[in-house]
């Protein structure tokens, strides 16, 4: 976009309403309005924009933004690290091998403690089914409780950086990617998507990826079909939501039982590793007992297990039963890719090469997105603040 | 404060002698004058007071701030990342983990190596007596000469993020908050306060908490009360500068027996864990020889110990002991809460929870309060330059 | 320089080609022409005399500079994080600890994801004879191509912290240092220099600081002379860049066997610790099998062989014999000192007390000199910019 495309863009911005997104925190994607939804890749396409019209978005002076990682993260971390830089606010990381945390304080006095000049907080807790999410909803509930017992002179949003239930700035940049790549949100609308399982020699991923991507698919009157092997499947509650968001935007939500199926005239497949529920669920009470002897057992036990579908792999074979046998690739990175990373993984090698840029491209939009969820719950009238920042014109670069 | 009350502030501020304070450390509240120390109170509310009206305080356009944590923090991590930010410095951490500090590098060449572009320079040192303040020193000692043999452009201030013998910033922020309980630093006059030791189940908790409340509330005309467990005491030299501050302040320095003596009657009671004289010295002596085994063997003779004082526990039944069985009950967080994060502790759940928020409002002033003290240390003339400030009128949110 | 003189330098700066250094990485001195290097002597000045005027030569507004440190390192890595806030980049660590990096992500690939926002890359890699510099070029060729691909909307450059070859920040800063002792580029002709192996009793030091020195030195004219004891030798084609180097710059390069021969009549000299050529490649061997009974023995081999050459050190005996027994001592520090960080070094405590100071001047010049090869490739006419930084007149401090 061109300056007079932002501007229109900003303009068309200010009839979607979002007030309900100051001041809040960004967890799951299905607890947002459509409007709100919509706003985040608009703001997201915004900043994007100004930046490569070298027109900085600076729009803190000074502001701190907390970053909290309980797994490990590259893409994620530099994205909201990018994200926070981009709008003016410093990273300050909460490292609990550091910081006092490990001595059993109270979430709320240390989420309270580290947010006195805080803007933002970033978590990423996706390794316990049933904490992550728990936790992070705690996080905002203390400093909430903070601003309004005057702790805190403002009130610290939360973006949830990846829980055990959805992966929020994951699953939007994927869709914003899809956007982008068909045209128009409008242009999703009946788009057949298979979100499978695929095999990897890993074990304990996450389930948030699967479990966003049904939960925001289904919004845009996609046809999504979900396809793992027995015993793979995500929360109950998750594929709930997928169907009846399917239902009320007439689009479609199927599980269904191979790689075959779902792929079958698909025009986008994300065919990714998960672990087993049932293997989660364990896992959680075994890290939670300390108990290294069952987490060793756990995992050799679920390895083995995940061989048994070594033949789900992402093939050229399964790809050329797509639609026009070009359906797009996608994965949110890294993959385990066939003799590249692993002797049998998620995906061919030449498949993977034929979409790499395509996935860098998705991979990009992250940092957009997580600025776009902090702009809209640090703003009340985001279009006005977006204009405003046009007419400054500070460049970005000097 | 609006605006008109900061400008006002400012106003007054001018006539306070800060003079020494410029290109100066803050290592000891004792080496500071009167109207030093009231001129930290007052930045510390003025950029408070300008954050909230968002009025940006930023003064530098770009330079470090070093810190060096040799234990762990959270909070006085946070704060001192904080003020930075609120000031437009940015931290680089000198992580002896990652640094050549462990290859034997001196203290006067590390100090100048990392001071190029350094305008503060914050130190976290408390785990051995008689070495954390000596260290400071030597570094601060280290960069004025490099300032004046032009190896370094600019002189870093120093910040004690707490030492071996005060912990300034959290003193500070103490008293500030007494200062804004009470309605005024004339308001301490005559106020009873008792600064007393309670159990903790832990080890090796530093002294410089209550020696640095013991230098500082004497110095308001306050009548400090200091009870501790025979062997807990502290340092002679800090006891000394206490009696001498309450003698010139017309206040009361007095050490009683039992936390009981030291409630009866108190408008502030900060009871606090900490470990015995002997012990930190003879930990000082075990961690320099490397003494594990040793060190094993002091922290269990310490824990036992410690247990024949659980009763200095700050109960309901003390507190109502105290003016109107209204104390305010202080606390530098964390604390160890009896049935909360411990069995038994240095306070009651029901106590700790009525002063919850009161404690969250004083940990909040530490980021002003070290920013204060930076402000002071990097400006000749700092009333007029909070004026500029005022003028330029920037926004800290845009 | 005053801002006069710094408008007078900025103008003659316009003159020098620097067109091929936009855009590009600085890896290797001798592969950048003598404009270039010279125009990072000039803009290095330029940018630290402006800043002892107060004014800010802040030139990004937003913008990340990812730094991987695979070496210790706390020089560098301040001169990196003092020049990079300079000129307003942030700073996001890529520690591999905590990244995914360690789960076989390709170079490509992790590259270009955190460089969505990145301006500039620092890299330290100089561990593995053959690794740092193949590792930094295949970064640069990744992000290069990501650039291409537009999957990245900047090309970030590269900075080369230190690789097996060169050190480039380090002898450039080196260079000016003599420069400004000498009084000019030109002064430097037919000064005589002994860049020479010293003892010290470690082991596994770089070569990249002797290979740097005598491939930059070489170029202004300067007569070279590079001692060692047989088997410290570096890598031939080094040693072949210094040979056409004081060729075409019509000054010398000798391999001498001794340290005296080194010195006698020296201008400068700069004795130095590295580790055999042969135990450094055993070690990268060693080092990539995970032998590490293989590495231990290696370290003691080599700690025995290093010991035959104890008498290799830089003593007052030895800088008697230098040119008006005045020669200028220099090391990148920090350095193994005789009786203080070692029972027998690599210098003597009083030489290396003598010229301290001027030591200590000469690393203050490598936070400029890496700001200055950062402005050179992101800016097409750095002079133009300079100028402008110049009328805008931003204060660093307010």
């Amino acid at each position: 976009m061109d300056k007079i495309r932002i501007i229109e863009s900003i303009k068309s911005l200010s009839v979607k309403k979002t007030d309900n997104m100051y001041l809040n925190d960004f967890f799951l994607t299905w607890n947002k309005k459509d409007d709100e939804i919509a706003a985040v890749f608009q703001v997201a396409e915004i900043l994007r924009s100004m930046r490569k019209n070298n027109i900085s978005p600076r729009v803190f002076d000074s502001g701190l933004a907390v970053s909290l990682f309980r797994d490990n993260s590259t893409r994620t971390r530099f994205s909201f690290s990018s994200a926070c830089n981009l709008l003016g606010l410093t990273i300050q990381d909460l490292d609990e091998g550091k910081s006092q945390i490990a001595h059993g304080e109270t979430i709320r006095e240390t989420a309270n403690m580290v947010s006195f000049l805080a803007d933002v907080i970033g978590i990423r807790d996706d390794m316990f089914l049933g904490a992550g999410h728990t936790y992070m909803k705690e996080v905002a509930a203390s400093v909430h409780q903070g601003y309004e017992e005057r702790v805190l002179p403002q009130r610290p949003t939360l973006v949830n950086l990846q829980c055990d239930i959805d992966h929020p700035t994951q699953t939007m940049s994927d869709a914003l990617h899809l956007i982008k790549w068909f045209g128009g949100i409008d242009k999703l609308k009946g788009k057949k998507i298979a979100m499978t399982w695929a095999y990897s020699p890993s074990y304990g991923k996450p389930l948030s990826v699967p479990q966003g991507v049904i939960g925001l698919m289904t919004r845009f009157g996609m046809d999504v079909r979900f396809a793992y092997p027995e015993g793979y499947n995500v929360m109950d509650e998750v594929v709930d939501i997928a169907e009846k968001n399917a239902e009320k935007s007439n689009g479609k939500f199927e599980i269904v039982n191979s790689m075959e199926d779902a792929f079958k005239d698909a025009d986008i497949v994300y065919p990714k590793s998960w672990a087993p529920y049932a293997v989660m669920e364990e896992r959680t009470e075994l890290l939670r007992a300390g108990d290294d002897n069952g987490l060793k057992d756990l995992e050799k036990k679920c390895l083995e297990n995940n061989k048994k579908f070594v033949s789900w792999e992402c093939t050229r074979e399964l790809m050329n039963t797509t639609k026009n046998k070009n359906a797009l690739y996608m994965h949110c990175l890294p993959a385990d890719i066939t003799d590249v990373s692993c002797e049998q993984g998620e995906v061919q090698a030449d498949v993977f090469d034929q979409y790499r840029v395509p996935q860098y491209i998705q991979a990009g939009y992250k940092p957009y997105i997580i600025a776009a969820m902090i702009f809209l719950s640090r703003f009340a009238n985001p279009a006005e603040k977006l204009m405003e920042v046009m007419d400054r014109a500070d460049r970005r670069i000097y």
